[in-house]
């Protein structure tokens, strides 16, 4: 049995991008994606959808990109790899919705490869409510173990505090919200075991737009005034911080020339700083904060 | 003859300071700045003053801190000097005004000194206008040379140059603003001209009230609209963009576990990101980006 190649992956998941962008204008009902296509002069290319101004969404990207050529110094260096020709497909997704009461949402597949042969996978799925709701933060993380335990039972508890360390914004101490998984470097030892990888990429890639559906359509029409707006613009803002200051793949796409409006279509529409913004006793926003901590067993957590 | 202690220069720091805020509370009108004392557990602290909501002023803050105590691992490595105690004293401006048409400016000036008598001085001061002024750009680096040429007349050309440099958006190929002077690791050779350059910074810091005062005062009442409002707020993203992902001292501030909300106060009140914006041929809008290019020279600039 042969494995895929990275063609066919990179085809897979150009499929998944297709499928993803239907089900969010379906579950928006008003919005369109835009595409944008461009090419990259040392080979490959991509395809950036955009969707602006819908009923619950109001800036989201669904990205797609597969790119391949001689490996750049500072890929390399950042890398630890051999010299040699790379190969790097994957779909990437962020998504800010009008309702403070809906949860920004993050979701990223991809696939790494050498001509040595040498390959991994890399991804990940959290949620960044502006208001942490327990039930929501469970229902998510349920969702995520679930499909997780279908490939590896390790793989949740590995995965999930992976993310815990990687969407944290150091500054803040703070988590970027309530987490998910992160996983990289996962290769395979075998043909099979690496079409189970990718499985499981495609797993949680389809994971994606039924589990945010659901928030959509359960948190849109949750009642908010102008005080859970400005709650949102912070929370934006400290969205913004952590691409921007502590994400390994912004900087990463920054630092090397990559496409720099499709690495920000993650930016949210707006965002606010205020100096010392306090929350008050008592407030879902102090409770939000309050919970914005690492380590947090949100499958098993009663107030 | 001997020099200015650390110790006295930061009591000068600190006088400026206070003449600053006063300029400009006396330039808004209505404002007035809040201050936000802080302590460094291992060794020094500073005052953050804030200013919101003014009548021309929408967030600013001035900020002045003196720390000392033995050198962070992770600041050694970066500045490569010998490990030794530290000391270091700056005052450090970001103003976003409430109109588009009055521009954004940055000051920052600052003195380092380890205990083996290394020391140095930084600083700088830079312009960014929401939409390019010619007149107002000449007059801005007009001023700054005029300053520069008390003291040396190689320090305009020179620190000119390593701000359009600095203030670079790398990821954007575009300059942050209009630019201005940057200068870092200026030592003095004897104390005649340790004295001399500590009135250089003085200066410079002097100069910002004037300067600022002059833009908040002719710009502030010309008309404006929505479109101009939502170019400012993309303008303010770049800004962000700068500071987190290239500025030196934001970096070094937010890596070293500096106070997160003073590095931070320089952040807008609002900001927007909007994917792929487009200006329109023959705007404003147009023109301004066409000149955040590095090596303008502003003086003999004509259209």
């Amino acid at each position: 049995m042969s494995r895929k190649s990275k063609e066919e992956i990179a085809l897979i998941y150009q499929d998944l991008q297709d499928h993803i962008c239907g089900q969010l204008e379906l579950a928006d009902g008003k919005g369109l994606f835009k595409e944008d296509k461009w090419d990259r002069a040392e080979g490959g290319g991509g395809k950036t959808r955009i969707f602006e101004n819908g009923s619950i969404l109001e800036k989201g990207g669904v990205a797609f990109s597969a790119v391949h050529g001689p490996m750049p110094e500072k890929i390399q260096s950042k890398l630890q790899v051999e010299k040699s020709n790379f190969f790097a497909t994957g779909v990437s997704i962020v998504i800010h919705p009008k309702s403070p009461m809906v949860p920004i949402i993050h979701m990223n597949i991809r696939y790494f490869e050498l001509d040595n042969g040498t390959h991994w996978f890399g991804g990940g799925i959290d949620l960044t409510p502006h208001y942490v709701d327990v039930n929501d933060a469970r229902h998510f993380h349920q969702e995520v173990k679930d499909v997780c335990d279908l490939f590896d039972p390790a793989y949740y508890p590995k995965f999930k505090s992976l993310a815990d360390d990687y969407f944290f914004i150091r500054h803040r101490e703070e988590t970027r919200g309530v987490g998910g998984i992160f996983y990289d470097r996962l290769s395979a030892e075998n043909n099979s075991h690496f079409d189970q990888i990718l499985n499981f990429s495609l797993a949680i890639g389809n994971l994606f737009p039924q589990v945010y559906s659901f928030f959509m359509k359960k948190n849109s029409s949750l009642p908010f005034g102008d005080a859970e707006k400005t709650w949102q613009n912070i929370r934006r803002g400290r969205y913004v911080e952590f691409n921007l200051v502590w994400d390994a793949g912004t900087k990463f796409g920054l630092d090397t020339n990559g496409r720099t409006e499709s690495i920000l279509m993650s930016m949210p529409p707006h965002a606010e700083w205020e100096y010392m913004h306090q929350t008050k006793e008592g407030s879902a926003e102090e409770f939000t904060l309050n919970h914005l901590k690492k380590g947090i067993d949100w499958l098993n957590f009663s107030l």
